[in-house]
């Protein structure tokens, strides 16, 4: 991803970012080492440290400092995937074996905890308070959505409203953190910040329902891990709501939301969801949060950097992995 | 603890920190506040506020400010107790059932996450760099350590120096973060804030001495947990460390360290233990860093607080809890 054309303005930073991401703390253990370097090495698509170049560059903050908080919402986003991995049980991530595939939960637990400060400690390094405080309030957010995620159970069937918040606690608010980041950083006018922000939070809501439309019709190959694995544990996004109130029932989606899931009942209904009109209205539902993630940057002047969120947009509801 | 006379020019501090810990965030999952009231309602020492409140009152900060990095600390500290519970299987804690003995380890993972958060949210409200700073530090430090004694594996028989290190990251780092709170808080001297981090380093080695100490000799009602956990999990202490240096071998001792622990072993090596000199050797080790600690006092001018830590101090090696 990091070849796509809107990350060109901001190549050099997202490389000086790579580097800031693979260094170790003194007397750093080397599993730790070993660790990151397997977690940050397996090809992400550094989304969020380019979202907060950009929105530094837009708005004029410092790019030194802005690399710190860039690599400081990378690690924090890789921390809270070792957990989730972990929580979930999945054995696959970005084609790659996740942590949890290889070591014991222990050692998988206290990895998480070490980027968690990792991560704290690359935004303190910021020297700005309020970013900061934005951090702690938004790993906050994402462990009470996953919180209320578990103890909601399996097969629960949420409002769209419901639906909306779980993925702006799971996604939506960090990477609204990331956009706005730099427009903190640059001390800009609060409606500065405000904007940038609606622009993450809006390109978050539609990042995590593509990635939702793509559980159900990727190419596991492109996709690197499984389709289906949100409905193999019982998880209800917006393809299976959407399907399941036009469609009313079906049998092999029934059977895995109140009592469990088989790979075949699972292959059954990832294909009845994926052939349905289900998948179109999720996309367009996708395609409205852009608009309204683009339309947050109107008041911005033109600039490669404006030109290059936009496209990122876009680019958004075009992805296939 | 919190009726000790050293805890008393802080009483009202104390309460108010209590106060503060117990608030609920916004949209809070009612899973997770009554995590929190069962971990904080348990009766932990509340060593680490006191420490921070002490040093604040003794160095002249702005106590509204150092409420916050009061309470910061000790959620930082009963994050880690949760993620330390689960990793080790112990059911009980200060006479009640831990978190993981109750819950799920996803729903512990999760939850110790979101105390995690919360600390640093805490902390960040005292808007003082250099103090998140140092905070996300003693985690990386905490972590790391964790995770070097994991991958140690059963009953390595570490060095005093390794074993100083270990107790160095595990519990003096976070006390020595406490310590100096107050003395960065109040922008004190360079000195003033290295003596203030010497004393709580210092205390914090004796500190998990004694720890170390009460798993051999104390009574189990009084300590709120059985007695020989560390054994039990193959973790060589510093009285195990002095009565192998003097006894060269013990049978059961033996077994447990290099093939595993039964009831029966464990209550054997724990006896064999607690009645040598290695006790007492291990006590004198604990009174030598008291002395360094109430050492680095002595610049500082008389005052009911410098008062209240050297009483602190002397108690550390006297307690039976």
């Amino acid at each position: 991803m990091s070849s796509l054309p809107f990350f060109h303005p901001i190549q050099d930073d997202l490389q000086r970012a790579e580097g800031l991401l693979q260094e170790s703390a003194p007397d750093q253990h080397p599993a730790i080492t070993g660790a990151v370097e397997l977690l940050l090495g397996s090809g992400g698509k550094r989304l969020r440290p380019a979202l907060v170049f950009l929105s530094a560059r837009l708005c004029g903050a410092d790019p030194d400092v802005a690399l710190f908080a860039a690599a400081g919402v990378e690690m924090l986003h890789t921390a809270t995937l070792v957990h989730d991995d972990l929580i979930d049980g999945s054995l696959m991530r970005r084609g790659a074996e996740t942590l949890n595939a290889r070591w014991s939960p222990a050692a998988t637990v206290l990895t998480g905890d070490y980027l968690f400060a990792r991560a704290a400690y690359l935004v303190a390094q910021t020297a700005n308070v309020r970013l900061v405080q934005r951090f702690a309030e938004t790993l906050m957010v994402i462990c009470n959505g996953e919180i209320r995620q578990m103890f909601d159970g399996r097969g629960k069937v949420p409002t769209f409203q419901e639906y909306e918040q779980r993925i702006y606690a799971k996604t939506a608010s960090l990477i609204a953190l990331a956009a706005e980041s730099g427009a903190i950083l640059a001390h800009a006018a609060e409606e500065t910040i405000a904007a940038m922000r609606t622009y993450g939070e809006q390109l978050g809501l539609a990042f995590q329902v593509v990635d939702d439309i793509l559980d159900f019709v990727a190419d596991e190959q492109t996709l690197g891990k499984p389709v289906g694995s949100d409905l193999r544990q019982g998880l209800v996004t917006l393809p299976v709501l959407l399907f399941l109130e036009q469609s009313g029932d079906h049998p092999a989606l029934r059977q895995i939301l109140t009592s469990g899931s088989s790979d075949l009942t699972v292959r059954e209904a990832v294909q009845a969801v994926a052939a349905s009109p289900a998948i179109d209205r999720s996309l367009q539902v996708a395609r409205n949060y852009i608009r309204e993630a683009k339309e947050a940057l109107r008041p911005f002047p033109s600039s490669e950097y404006k030109t290059a969120l936009l496209d990122l947009a876009d680019f958004i509801v075009r992805r296939r992995f």
